[in-house]
C-alpha cells in the first residue's frame, strides 16, 4: 500500500555550521551569511530567472547526519523544557518518518562562479553539507498565515543568555578577523539562544566547557546562571597543519 | 556526486478533485473539506498528539499525476498570462525536478476511525490520491514572512468569471445535494478563478466546452466573455450503474 518515491539532491548547503550543536533551531534567529551549491542538470541559470525578484524562499533539505536514527512517535521539543512530549508530527523535529526539512531564508544573491551555480542565503538553520530537494519563491499570499495558532510555539524563541567574552576568546578573534569580520556577533547571536540540550539547562553545571565547531574553528564556552562566556575560540585541530 | 533518497508516503489525500483540471492553484482559495489518511506505522494518534493545538498545518506531497513528465527548466506561470517563462525554481510549478509540493492548509480535526486515522482540512489544493510526505505544524513565528516581495506574485489571485448557473445545471445539483450540500458553491468558487490554461483565455471560444471531474460528477461549462455559465452537472459515466 506504501508507495515509495526517490529523489535527487539538487544542492548542497555551504554553511558555517559544521555539526547539529549550535545550530539554530529555526531559520532567521541567526544572520549568517550561507550558500547553496546547485549540481546538474539543475545549475543553468534560466532555471532560476525571476527568483531575485523574491526576497525569501523556501528550502526544501534532508535532515542528512540524523536520517539513519529513525524516528519516535513522540518527541520533546525544546520549547517544552524536553519534559513534555508531542506527536512527531505536532513538532518540526529532524527525527521524523520522512527527514525532510522545510526553511524559509533570505535570498541575497543568485551567483555564477566559473561554471558554479550558487544562491547566498542569510539566517539559514541548515548544517554544511545538507542536501537541498527543492527550492521555491516564498508567497506572501499563499504561504504567510499572520492569524494562525500555533499550540506551544506560538511566540519567537527567547533570549535565554548573555553571552561574554573571556580575554583568551577575544584575542583567538582577533587573529581570525580577516578571514570571519562578524564572528564575534554570529557566536553572540547562537549562543544566546542556548543550544544545549532542554534538559541539559536545569542540571547547570558551571565546570562543564561546550564547544561547537564553526566553519574551521571550535568554540569553547561556559554556562553559569544566566551567562555564557565564550572562553576559546581556536583553529579546530583537524584545521592545524 | 548527486545523492539520492528515498521516501515513503505517510497518507494519502482523499479529496473531491478527482484529476488535475480545476484544483486550485495555491490552497486557501476554495475552501473544500479533504481530509488526510494516514498510513501505517504512522497512523498512530500519539505521533499526532499536540496538533490539534495548530490552527494550520505544512503539508509536503508527491505531485503524483504529473510527476513522470519530467521538468524544463522555464515554465510559463498563470499569472503571467501564459506567455512570459520565469525558471522552474522561480514558479510553485508541479513539473519540477523534485516533484514535491507544499502547501499550508486548516486544520479541522484528527479523527480515528475504525482503525484507521484521519486528518480533515480545508483549504486544500490537493488532487485526490496524492501521497503524502509530511505533515509539520505552522509555526508563525517562523514562516509568517509578511513584508516578503515576491515578484510576479505579489497578491491574491483575483476573481476573473462570474459563474451563472444553467436551469439544467441547478436541476442536476438539486438532485444532489443531499450528498453534497455545498456543491454550488464550491463549483462557483473553483470556476470563478478560471481553471483554464492561461493560454486558453485569449482564444475564447464561446462554443467550447470545458467540463471537470468533481466528486464522482461531471461539471461543464462555458466561457463567454468574463462570464462561466454552468450548464451541467451529472454523474459521471464510471459512477453510473
Amino acid at each position: 500500500m506504501t508507495e515509495t518515491f526517490t529523489f535527487n539532491a539538487i544542492g548542497t548547503v555551504h554553511a558555517c555550521y559544521k555539526e547539529k550543536f549550535g545550530v539554530p533551531r529555526q531559520p532567521g534567529l541567526v544572520n549568517v551569511l550561507s550558500s547553496i551549491e546547485i549540481h546538474e542538470p539543475c545549475n543553468r541559470p534560466e532555471a532560476f530567472r525571476a527568483l531575485n525578484d523574491f526576497s525569501h524562499i523556501w528550502i526544501m533539505f534532508v535532515f542528512h547526519q540524523t536520517r539513519q536514527q529513525g524516528w519516535h512517535p513522540t518527541v520533546r521539543p525544546p520549547r517544552l523544557g524536553g519534559n513534555e512530549r508531542v506527536g512527531v508530527f505536532a513538532s518540526r523535529s529532524m527525527f521524523r518518518p520522512n527527514p525532510i526539512g522545510l526553511s524559509v531564508v533570505e535570498l541575497k544573491a543568485i551567483r555564477q562562479q566559473d561554471d558554479k551555480l550558487f544562491l547566498d542565503i542569510i539566517g539559514a538553520d541548515l548544517m554544511d553539507g545538507t542536501p537541498v530537494l527543492d527550492i521555491k519563491p516564498y508567497l506572501p499570499y499563499a504561504d504567510a498565515v499572520t492569524n494562525a495558532r500555533s499550540g506551544y510555539a506560538d511566540t519567537s524563541p527567547v533570549i535565554k543568555l548573555q553571552v561574554t567574552f573571556h580575554a583568551q576568546a577575544i584575542a583567538g578573534m582577533q587573529k581570525l578577523n580577516s578571514c570571519y569580520p562578524d564572528l564575534q556577533q554570529t557566536i553572540r547571536d547562537i549562543l544566546q539562544l542556548d543550544p544545549r540540550p532542554a534538559y541539559a539547562g536545569a542540571a547547570n553545571n558551571i565546570n562543564r566547557e561546550y564547544a561547537m565547531r564553526l566553519h574551521n574553528l571550535d568554540v569553547k564556552w561556559q554556562v553559569n546562571g544566566n551567562v555564557a562566556q565564550v572562553v576559546d575560540v581556536v583553529l579546530a585541530d583537524s584545521s592545524k597543519p
